[in-house]
Formats: C-alpha cells, sequence, structure tokens
C-alpha cells in the first residue's frame, strides 16, 4: 500500500497554554481528505514543549563549577546553557571538542539533552523536551481522535545527530495509540529460515519520514501519515531505549 | 507538499547476473503513474548484492584462531561467519556478548559488517553487502532515467541497528543524483537566529521512509518515493559517514 505524508501547514506559533490539539484539528480539516482509522499524526517535540511551557530562562540560571569548565573547553557555549543541559542528564555519555552527549531523566540519548535554543523566542531562553512525552502523545490522540471519530495515533518527534553518521534525522520520544516496534521474530524469510533478530523501530521510521516534509526553517510543525499500518496495541517512546545494562554504547 | 512511498511489488527472486534494472522498470511501469523528474528509488542491498553475486559459501572459508576464540563466545555463532566478518571490517568497534559491531571497508558501521544470512537461498551461504553501493546506485539511475526519459535519483538501503535504541531502521549506503545532505547551515530560524548544527541526512531519512513499505518478511526489495524535492547536485553514500577522527564513538 502506498504510503503518504502530508505536511500540516497553516499552523500559527505556539505560546504557554496554547491549546495545541485544537489548533490541530484545524490544521487536519484543511487537508483534501479527512484524517481516517489508523492514520499517525507526527508533531515536533517543540511545539509540544511550547505549549506546555518548558521554558528556561538563562538569566535566572548560576551556573556550577563543572559547566563553567565544560563551556570553557569551546568558545561558543554559555556555561548557563550547559548548567542546564547537566541539570537535565542522568549520564553524561561522551563530552569531548566541545560536544556533550548525555543520558536525560527519561533515556533519551542526545546531545545536549535535546535542548533547544533556536526558535525560542528569545536569546535568554531555551526550551527544553516535553517533560513526559508518551503523556503528550496521548492527550492529542485523545482529543484529536475524538474530535474526528477515528482512532489516531500520535508520536512527538524530534531531531538528533547519530553515531557514525553525519546529519541529523526525526526520532520519535512518544507514542500513542500504535506499538512504536513491529516484532517479526519468529516469522520465516523465503527460504523457510526463521528471522532472528528483527524488530522493525516502526516509530522512528515513521518520525524520520514525517521530518522529510517538517523542514527545519519553515513552520511545519507536524505532519499526517496514511496509509501505514501501525504495529497493533499501545506502547511508550520508552519501548524504543535500550536497556542501558545491555547498550555497547553507554 | 506532500510525499509518498510505493512499494514496487510483483519483483521475482534475484539471482547473480540478472538484469536488476530492467526488472525495476518493469515494476515502475506497473505503477499508477509513472515516474517523473525528481523522483527517488529506494532499492534494498539485498537484491543488489544478489545480482552481482556477492555471495560467501561458507564451505570453503576457514576461520582463523581469533574469528573461533569469538564464536566460541556464543552458542549461536558459526566460526565461519564471524571470518567473514573480519575479512570485511577494517576495525572492530565493539565485540561483547557476542555482538560485533565493526567498521567495514568502505567505512560504514553496522553489526556484523552488514553481512546478511537470511533469504540468502542456502544456510551455507552468506551475502555481503555490494562491492561499491554509489556504483551500483548510478548504474541504476542512469538505466532508469534513461527507460524514462527523466532523472532519477537511486539510494541503495540497509537496514541496521543502532546504538541506544531498540530495533532497526533502513539506512542509505549508495546514492546517485541527489546530495545525501540537506545543509540548513546559515539559514535563520523564525527569530532571526542562525542554524548553526542543522545538517539533514536526507538520504537516511529516505531509506527508513522506504523502509515502512518494504517490510522484512515479503518481497517489496524497492519503493519509489514522490514529491521530496531532493538536495539537488552529485554526493556519495560515504557522504553520511562521520570522520572516524572526529567521531565519539568509533
Amino acid at each position: 500500500m502506498t504510503l503518504s505524508v502530508e505536511p500540516l501547514t497553516g499552523l500559527p506559533l505556539f505560546h504557554p497554554g496554547d491549546n495545541l490539539a485544537a489548533a490541530l484539528a484545524g490544521a487536519l480539516r484543511r487537508l483534501a481528505a479527512p484524517p481516517a482509522d489508523g492514520d499517525i499524526l507526527v508533531v515536533c517535540q517543540k511545539v509540544v514543549s511550547k505549549v506546555e511551557g518548558r521554558y528556561v530562562d538563562l538569566r535566572a540560571v548560576e551556573p556550577s563549577a563543572l559547566a563553567r569548565r565544560i563551556a570553557a573547553e569551546t568558545a561558543d557555549k554559555d556555561p548557563r546553557a550547559v548548567e542546564v543541559v547537566l541539570r537535565e542528564s542522568n549520564r553524561i555519555v561522551r563530552m569531548k571538542s566541545g560536544h556533550l552527549i548525555v543520558e536525560t531523566g527519561p533515556g533519551w540519548v542526545c546531545a545536549n539533552a535535546g535542548i533547544d535554543a533556536s526558535n525560542t523566542g528569545s536569546p535568554d531562553r531555551l526550551l527544553l523536551l516535553p517533560l513526559d512525552p508518551d503523556a503528550s502523545a496521548a492527550r492529542l490522540a485523545e482529543q484529536l481522535s475524538r474530535d474526528f471519530g477515528i482512532a489516531l495515533a500520535v508520536i512527538i518527534s524530534d531531531t538528533w545527530g547519530r553515531p557514525w553518521r553525519v546529519g541529523l534525522v526525526d526520532f520519535a520520544i512518544g507514542v500513542a495509540g500504535m506499538s512504536p516496534l513491529r516484532d517479526h521474530r519468529g516469522e520465516h524469510d523465503l527460504d523457510g529460515r526463521e528471522l532472528q533478530h528483527t524488530i522493525i523501530a516502526s516509530a522512528d521510521a515513521l518520525a524520520a519520514a514525517a521530518g522529510l516534509v517538517m523542514g527545519k526553517s519553515a513552520a511545519v510543525p507536524a505532519a499526517l501519515v496514511r496509509g501505514y499500518s501501525a504495529p497493533p496495541g499501545g506502547g511508550s517512546g520508552r519501548d524504543l531505549l535500550r536497556d542501558p545494562e545491555t547498550d555497547l554504547f553507554r
């Protein structure tokens, strides 16, 4: 079946307390065809964080000695911003040449704890990841499913770098209404050989696909995926996190 | 613009020497609309490797002492298969609990050097990655662009695991007719702040999107992406590889 990924356009800039679900519903109504059962809405974390008021005012942040030392290693780091990253981190995975890859409270491993300095409305403001992206996804899924009388899945995405490879792609951090993983273990290949290690990170691939129409400087913070039969059942963005004990790279 | 990802169906099982371009052209002609200028064909490496005869017969492989020692660490490893992985590797990135993450000759970092044991037609046969996936992509792009009188881009993809995250997604290893990266540096965000670290791995995101319609056990080895304005210019799958000197995870 052909899969389609439609950008949701005409959305405003969002501010704390704005009704994101209502704005997304409006954008969905402007599509040529309404969303249907099983469609998947991918929403970038930035607008979720904004309506949830996840801002930090750098003017109120006192950097620790460690934050000052890390910032001093490179020319373009603000020690207060480093301090905010450290506060959001469970563990520092790599710290070198001005790069700070950390494991955040919920377990995401990404640069600078996923904290965003662009499009925040002020040079003194940083934007943290949503506190509970699964809950954010569930609220949107519930409201929009009710509005349209369908079962809509929602993925909250963020844009991250990867080890070994150049460039950013979008990943899923919050998931509602679908399982983020498709498990092919126990199925057989064309030779009848059992597939052994084949669990597909469907939600990450959906986030990456949505990222293709969202762009970085344009104001397209969401996209609707149609024609993909998502893995059924519930699930959490945390299902995509490897157990740190068995992760070879933490 | 809405992006679409169409599976190419009705393709046969491939064997060494088969004309893959002709078979893909046939499948493209069966689509409801013919491919157009700027469309992107994603082809999984397995069929490319098959027509290029990249098989290794395990019965002819004599494992080294190192391969035997690595295989002995886990119950389900064949020392001859480990030997083939070592022969394809420049460097062992991680070796633990039966997992072997290596840097291959061309520089891909992946488990087991990307060598495939499923769908190879025999338990004694392994399938290596294409020798030069860019060249494979270029041959397909040239032939199919000529057949349809268009400029078609081609990505050769493979399905890999990732550090920190559960599950596999598809990545680009060969690219022709487009740049694999979209560079937003120098552009400005909605506040007028310059985007500093924003290079998007478009080809990886396109491979991930195509993976959503290709499936693992089904015989859908290619997909056509329409409606994506690919970064212009040429490029190589190797553009997606971080310089090992600046890679924090090698």
